[in-house]
């Protein structure tokens, strides 16, 4: 999928953080203008649907910086160096709800932000959940509420805005389809 | 929605560019500690899930260079300065697709990396389609490609990965759920 290539003529990297970094590229148009393109690097991530036995999705609620307040999203975490993703969707799993999984199935993968950002969220759905007797811990710097809710209910924090990102609307409209199914 | 905030210790804005900016915060945590987040600014965009009488739903190609490559999306466009999220999803739909709407609604909102960035894309649905005899020209830096399909036909995209970020993984499971009503 190269139509309407845009052609690196020149790339400067501004910062390099923990993180992300972010470079501008200047680019060669299809009609030989030339553009710059602000773009951020970033490792990827892995988010997990968790779904009950009962049909309950596990949720967490966690402050979010970059919107000063915090939301209500499904468990998520970066891409360590070298991982593969089924181990950072398990580990994701286990460090944000204390919980494991019999079935674990990989749903798609999708760019969030492709107008800036080269981050990949894969999606998984775990079923056949089982709590974890003594869980891996997650980040010393995060801070999460875990909370389990029917669709119903995820729905009603999706119209009021405790539930307000990407791959959580897409998750509850996932989950929705497969319970009904 | 404050739970577990992070106050901002300091701020330093280290890039300023046409679309994003980029500051480090420095902010302390609930248990006293301090941590630093890598922010990203972004004015926001909106995204329009057109779909036509016959059940289609209209999709632009475009190349993107954060992952260096084209994909299939919903049209979709940065919200301008004081402009009302409304006015966008109508300019950006007739720039995009050459299209009007005599139905439009409001979907919900959501942000699209939480994790580092503070873009939220708006939702619309648009329905009773018609062509715009001559539609207002995009912008003159984007190299963009129409096509109808079925929803099928979008969900085999979404398995090839040509369709491969998130506003139009959510349209196609929003747009299934309301040709299915």
């Amino acid at each position: 999928m190269n139509r309407f290539e845009e052609k690196t003529v020149s790339s400067d990297l501004l910062f390099e953080g923990k993180i992300i970094s972010l470079r501008v590229d200047e680019v060669e148009l299809p009609d030989g203008k030339r553009a710059k393109r602000e773009l951020i690097d970033h490792p990827g991530a892995v988010a997990i649907i968790p779904v009950t036995d009962d049909g309950k999705i596990i949720l967490v609620e966690q402050y979010r910086k970059a919107l000063n307040r915090s939301i209500i999203e499904i468990p998520a975490g970066k891409i360590e160096p070298g991982e593969e993703i089924e181990v950072t969707a398990l580990r994701e799993l286990e460090e944000e709800t204390g919980y494991g999984a019999n079935q674990f199935e990989y749903v798609q993968s999708f760019a969030t932000s492709p107008g800036f950002a080269n981050e990949i969220i894969h999606i998984f759905v775990a079923q056949g959940l089982y709590k974890i007797d003594k869980p891996a811990a997650g980040d010393e710097d995060e801070f999460i509420e875990l909370m389990e809710c029917t669709i119903e209910e995820a729905e009603e924090m999706v119209l009021d805005q405790r539930i307000y990102d990407a791959k959580t609307a897409f998750a509850i409209l996932y989950a929705k389809k497969i319970l009904k199914d």
